[in-house]
């Protein structure tokens, strides 16, 4: 375990989720699902007895450094990781690689966002171990491909070569080709084929592995942390990010490294997840009553009402009648009623 | 104008606007139309010229009294007659008549409900003019009638005489009856004819007038109010009216009097008149914009939406997609969503 690290993606700016989620507070540090916990601490409970707190790592960016040290307060400040400025993922899960580096060559490494959920922690994390002790016995880069239950089109999709298991591992197969997120009639045949998988962003490497993958598949990110090795864990280590940091092409670790490197696996899971990228996604998991309303508040009454979600933070009483297929959120005195079919136009909204 | 009297009717608890309106707040202590005063303070308002406020009556329920003096403090406080029950219209105002001719044996009186809306306060004024002249000249009770713009189940109507006008006034006619609330078939039938007007509950007399009409039409209730005649205006009239009011008989002035009372007139009326008693009126009757959009609130946006009212108070910002004949209102942290054709079940929501 003590070779174990864990590495949360904390930088998103999510605003689908308006006016619930605002650039001021992502869903990652909101309790959407309405349990008592917010998303990224769900996320680092998810990792409870497979990796230290010591070991848990956390980038992002500086207006969410003090949300990152309220909610997840056994995490060394020293391992909260300040991004000056957005580059996508590649850059800082590189940045984060070398710190890793720095402090434990020997170290195993998953990546995961911060504000997706998983229902099954018992099958993810079973799928975990099983990730870990593969990559750490090779210099295989593991991806955590969901099977699909619908033919989404808001996911990215993992091509998986099922008649090519690792030969230690019968669950680990060799990735084919990363798809992007895909037309409804792709995504259509995509599910009736059974080697499509979601590509959930979860990934799992040595870090030498990562380390070596960043050297070849992009050199200049790579330089660009390397050069500043010496600086990491002492006082100067944010400056010298501050500078090389912008410097990096905006770039994601799947255009980065995943769809270049030769040795990509990918273990397909079956854990109940999420990216929660949607309202219609919180309302199917959410617990929806048997009219397909899944509801957050403190007194809803609902009638003649099919398919919707309210989530509500401030209001003491709420009663919808005759809405069919609706959002309803409020918070901080902010409401929002959106047919659920147009919600792609909530940004448009704020 | 110093014989001219004004009662406002104040005890109504309405709770179809819920959750604007409550029995802690009745809407005629409200700002339902979002102008800056509440349904009473317009009310009143609306004699300003016609009436001097030492002769303005309030009757209302012991609750109320508080939110009657903050909204009227021009009232004097002897003028606010509280109901120790509800025993509906007959009996406050036989008490109320009572009191006004201990002080002024001459006068002429109007009484008014609290909670309605007249838009053409001119044509009211003038309206309420001619009444009380042919009041004070006659023994007539003179209801006002309004002209019906469209088949309302809502309200009662007033069948008139239009061959029968007054000798004095051309524009006031003797009423053939009074109808209940009529089906939608007899509402229709109704509005093809010129001379069934909605009922108002705007009433206009002389004070012996109306005192009289009690003493033969409903001794019972007269008489328990002309039995205390000497307590009035001495401390011991609350406590006398506490004693009394409840033996009172629960019914109606048009009950008690209007069917039963030979002369009655009604001055047929377009002034803009409506008594707000559903969110579907309100709508209607609140500047809706070219979509049926009536909104009352800070910031309230729209998209694809129509024939909606949206009413909040406690929200900054509401963004509505997508519905079409509802209610949306917000108040005190409780809000509610119903269709506007269901708004009769509002009051099994609370």
């Amino acid at each position: 375990m003590k070779n174990t690290h864990l590495v949360i993606l904390a930088g998103g700016a999510g605003t689908r989720l308006w006016p619930l989620s605002s650039n001021e507070r992502p869903k990652q540090f909101l309790d959407v699902l309405g349990c008592g916990m917010t998303l990224i601490q769900l996320t680092a409970a998810r990792f409870k007895g497979l990796v230290p707190p010591e070991n848990i790592w956390v980038a992002t960016s500086a207006e969410y450094r003090d949300l990152v040290k309220e909610q997840l307060p056994d995490v060394p400040e020293g391992n909260i990781l300040v991004e000056p400025c957005r580059r996508n993922t590649a850059p800082c899960i590189c940045y984060v690689s070398w710190k890793i580096k720095k402090r434990n060559p020997r170290a195993n490494v998953v990546v995961t966002p911060s504000d997706h959920m998983i229902t099954d922690v018992k099958a993810f994390q079973s799928a975990i171990k099983d990730c870990m002790e593969f990559a750490a016995e090779t210099d295989a880069i593991v991806t955590l491909g969901i099977r699909p239950t619908h033919p989404e089109t808001g996911y990215g999709y993992i091509k998986a070569d099922l008649s090519y298991s690792s030969s230690r591992r019968n669950n680990i197969f060799r990735v084919d080709a990363f798809k992007e997120k895909p037309q409804l009639e792709t995504a259509k045949e995509y599910i009736q084929q059974s080697n499509y998988l979601w590509n959930s962003g979860i990934f799992v490497w040595s870090v030498s592995t990562i380390v070596n993958a960043f050297r070849v598949y992009h050199p200049e990110i790579s330089h660009l942390f390397e050069d500043i090795f010496s600086y990491y864990d002492l006082p100067q280590e944010q400056d010298m990010i501050n500078q090389q940091f912008p410097k990096c092409e905006s770039i994601s670790v799947d255009y980065a490294i995943m769809e270049k490197a030769e040795e990509i696996f990918v273990y397909p899971a079956d854990f109940g997840w999420s990216d929660l990228g949607s309202w219609e996604s919180l309302r199917r998991h959410s617990h929806p009553d048997k009219y397909g309303n899944a509801t957050v508040g403190e007194q809803i009454d609902l009638y003649e009402t099919r398919d919707c979600i309210i989530h509500t933070s401030g209001l003491k009483k709420v009663v919808v009648q005759g809405l069919d297929g609706y959002v309803v959120v409020e918070k901080d005195n902010t409401l929002l009623i959106c047919k659920l079919s147009e919600e792609e136009r909530i940004r448009l909204f704020h």
